[in-house]
């Protein structure tokens, strides 16, 4: 009558034998079989750290886009895009805008903050009691810096922002992270630094807890796209008019007035960004590239802006204020993952920032790529043809 | 020097050997064998409508949290969860919360509302314009539904919502879309209403784009949090007081504070949302069942209301106003998202409110299983544990 | 040592004699005399119902703007628009931007939406008692339109809107109300309406409370910019090419460049609206007026689109989607209000609208000049000859 | 046909002829006598830099509440605040809750931060230019600092915040005005400080404007309830039991549970803050004592916490994270408006964190005394009893 518990083993549990155990489970508790979430081609071995209850695998059908250019100050030259996903039509409208882009001779990128988050809160009898802690926090930054860096050996505590409100004070505290994304390496360092806090604070403290929210981890927020989180990547291409009419069958100032229309429709809306669907292109190159695909949700912020210049070309440009990339560390060392990461010569050390203006640049390429489609009234065709797995 | 196209064939595009052919070419040009990325387990002929460019596959970690005990009106019992994930603890803390509310009987579900948009915008000379048309629309409903409705078998139009704005008038029209998440049919059968509104109106419209941005497509929007996107459902449970004492550790109060001065944070910081992490539980979830994944950026959004009760249990609630879901069409069909989909039974049709329920009953679990572990202090010594695949 | 009660008579106390003795009550207390203060020119038996302990009155200076030539279905030919202020700069400001539009041919407004709120929300035992009482409710509209509207004369409830999140029910009850602003009318109907279901509803109710907040009364909310507050009215002009350069020393292109740059700024800062300051045009005549000056609060937001035309003109068009204003009530009866409206013939039954249009023009007139000054450097040169009462 | 001008005297403009001879042209113009727009008190000389076009007054009444009890580290001791308002309850409404805050021992105030902003915004060829102008921009603080000083005796620059979007570099400028609200100060300091940029910066800057919005002047924004503008003062008390029960016929568990239900209700519908009526009470001494009426769009924003206390009291803050106030400068030394602050003893230099405590304690009690008259529906009853000018 009560559902029995999912087997797992005290040793071994990263192994076939064990994944083959949870799969039979499963096919005894719900009559299925899972023939092909068992059909992987790696050691579980590997495992550890990134997931639990290991049954087997989802397959995850991969598609490249581009050649894609970038004019970047870590990507340079071309590129082919590794998208993971099952939404037709995404990898062709991705590629369309490479190659829109590529023939304007490419998209620049430039990365201008990096930094991870965790935001301890502290607790006090009254606002007072808050001002003047952070009054101390200013002035202990180098005790609260050290304390922090003795967890970690590549992350390093840049900055602390001060929030209060009521009777709290709620901490930012910003690391560098190297080339991992860093959220629990940033968790484990804010720890320590909290109970360095908690030690040498001579005045009283109520309480504290370790994330009072404005990390706003796993959710978009206006601080993100004020102060970052993760990377701040910029895309930016100028097309000239004639390429758009070829390419695209539109022009400069028929792309901008769908573009301000569709503004104004955000604006009222309350969206939470004034982009077209940046969540397509980071979701498919995060899965395919092992990112913490739940950070789609701070990623998939954009600050777009356009003109049509002087000379009648179309500026274009994508800011993403918070997006959130690894090259080491999470998933990206899992087989597949890895090999889509080196594929683009992103795998490892030194690697994330390069990793950080592709992505820009692929968000970029899909904006115009979705914009035009609009505007030429070829989105529904287009899905019609490409996107409809089932009539 | 100019990177070549990727290899595509008008003809038996979607084989394991224009597959390969690929591969080929990015090992080709990039130096890098797609190894793990070739050894997948099906036909690429059941691929078309889900990908373009099928190279290989992502193999993304499958693990099962649960069982999970709801109490919904469509999904009743226990159920396994198919979660799809490169980060550590994730399905551990899900599975936590999971047993959690299983012990206090389960997690009640409820669908409220269930509508998916597209939202089209048209242009007039000036206000008055875009008003007078807004009473036709009005007027001529009837019309305008049966000019959707020629493109769909299971769409339905149910309603238009108006929204005015300079010269123009937004119009937001809801559609049930039976088991598929809908956005194509939309689109479609939006474009058909349209052409008939533009081919019967008798004033005169300036022009029209099939999407003014107020369906936000692939972005979270107060407009979603408002009058939902996919479904609207919302997850319940009291928690006894005694079973949060002996399973996490903690009292309803310390719980409650915690989330007080969270949700204080997450509001100074303009989250989108109150709660901790459903976009956790519900990308993994997504990419395990064949959601499309971007999709996480609108669903993630939630409304989470809990109270602490006169006799000291703990009530808690989350809303997913905006969640987006199918059992039907688009990547569910794939071979390792329908074995997914099956070990709940939710494949195919009449079974989406059951997936939509046992994923607004797995994003309460993963709330309270991390809201608990915070003010337990434990939340860095289980990623230390389990979440951290490179030191 | 404590500090006396504000004397407060029984009866006679709107009177010239009770404010007296509180004048002198303040001058005891406080060393104050309250000379200027106590220098009001009408009998305060006008004032039950807009003050209590009346002392006196503060006087604001009042300037007139104009003429202003407005193009509105209720507002037509030129008007003197009464602004009370003490911002050096602002009627002067508002003026320039009135004789632009003036001369090119007056502002055109639309009142698109017209309706004030009162939210209350009931609470259940869970999410479906909230929903099967939400059926109820759209079931039972006719008897709870009834009983709302047997406590007034002018107020008609239009329509409910309903939001389901947790175990409760927002409800949003949508009233005309003639010419008042009629926030007291609203309640009282809804409190009317409230009874009528708690007796009526065959299920269980919780508890309710009359304002569940959703009427965001006093407060901007991006639900009154979806589906308006008080008046959603539109402003626009086409602004001839040469006429700018003429007038404001600028073109349209360099406005329309500014706007933009700002547009992204309010963007990124998480600005409620995309305005400039129709905060400053408001407050001033809602003082003049005799409109609640807190209303500023919600009435301040606006939707501002502009265009550079294909022959190379400038449309502007501002939205107001939450103008709350009054001809009748309130203090539009006091005695220099009155004068204030009737210098515009706004005073009374059937001037509502032609209010608000006067309003959404002088707003738009406000936008254009602020935003020449920007362009054209006389921001601060203008501000210092004007706008700085001391060095 | 076409409407005259406004008579405006190059000499002796602000004298009470020049005055009378527009309301004559008024009268002439509409019909309107405006016999009590011409009673005002003082002589207009002291108007320039208040307003233009100086026609008369609108006599506002004004009430006193309280004595409030403000125990701040600048206003301590029993206070008669001074409410300008034509809302009937509103000064009732405030000294009930004053009258509560008192037999509790009074207010707990206290300033955390205080500065005013400017925010230039600075345009390149891209975003690269963008960042390297920001990298020079705080190797140069000092000489920027010096520069924009030259123009104020009394202003500041703290610092300087940055924001990067697009090509764009968005500065905001921080300063400390003294008693001054400062809005036109900073903007003289800032255009000093941008021509200093200009002239300095050795890199090519595309053009520049002396606001790019991110100070969001005259409406509410995110950013000020993050990074604050004007005074950042926190208002706190705690309520007993007994003393709740005793005044205001409830309960802290009743507010608390009235308030949550509440603060849900604004999260759904996107409310700029999750106060009740902040805008109410920052109105009325706004006018009263001279403050820009305009700026109530951005001092309305509050965050409000709220607690039942271990031991079942009741405790209550209130942030206003934006709160522009001033003692000295724009209306403060009108006549009336003199009299008003000066019977706070409020007028001057070193006044201004006082009068920001006055009015941070001001708001607190009306979230109060209106939160209680909700739960003890008592809203509706003493509206109707003081509040409705007309039936």
């Amino acid at each position: 009558m009560q559902a029995p518990r999912i087997p797992r083993r005290q040793d071994g549990d990263y192994t076939r034998d064990a994944a083959e155990e949870r799969r039979r489970f499963i096919r005894e508790q719900t009559g299925t079989d899972l023939t092909h979430v068992g059909a992987y081609s790696f050691d579980p071995a590997v495992l550890p750290g990134n997931i639990e209850n290991f049954t087997g695998i989802v397959q995850m059908p991969l598609g490249f886009a581009g050649p894609l250019r970038v004019n970047g100050e870590y990507a340079q030259g071309d590129f082919y895009v590794p998208m993971a996903t099952t939404e037709g039509t995404l990898v062709a409208s991705y590629s369309r805008g490479m190659a829109l882009t590529r023939e304007a001779g490419g998209v620049i990128t430039t990365v201008v903050d990096d930094a991870m988050q965790r935001s301890p809160v502290f607790l006090f009898e009254n606002a007072r009691g808050a001002r003047d802690f952070g009054l101390w926090v200013t002035g202990n930054f180098t005790g609260i810096k050290a304390a922090a860096e003795t967890t970690t050996r590549s992350g390093r505590l840049r900055n602390i922002e001060q929030y209060p409100a009521s009777r709290m004070l709620y901490l930012r505290f910003n690391f560098t992270t190297g080339d991992a994304a860093g959220q629990n390496m940033c968790g484990k360092a804010a720890y320590a630094a909290c109970r360095w806090i908690v030690d040498n604070y001579p005045g009283t403290i109520s309480r504290y807890f370790l994330s009072g929210n404005m990390d706003t981890d796993k959710k978009h927020s206006q601080l993100n796209t004020l102060h970052s989180r993760g990377k701040r990547v910029i895309a930016e291409i100028t097309l000239p008019r004639e390429l758009l009419r070829q390419r695209m069958r539109t022009t400069p100032e028929a792309m901008y007035a769908a573009r301000m229309t569709s503004q104004l429709g955000g604006l009222m809306a309350g969206a939470v960004h004034n982009g077209v669907h940046p969540a397509n292109g980071i979701a498919s190159v995060f899965i395919a590239t092992g990112q913490d695909e739940a950070n789609v949700a701070e990623s998939h912020a954009s600050l777009v802006y356009a003109e049509v210049t002087a000379d009648g070309s179309y500026y274009y440009s994508v800011t993403l204020p918070s997006l959130i990339v690894a090259t080491y560390g999470g998933g990206t060392g899992l087989p597949t993952q890895r090999e889509c990461l080196e594929s683009m010569d992103c795998y490892g050390v030194g690697k994330v920032r390069k990793l950080a203006e592709i992505v820009a640049a692929t968000v970029l390429c899909g904006e115009l790529s979705l914009g035009a489609a609009v505007v030429a009234e070829e989105w529904v065709s287009s899905h019609d043809q490409l996107g409809r797995n089932r009539p």
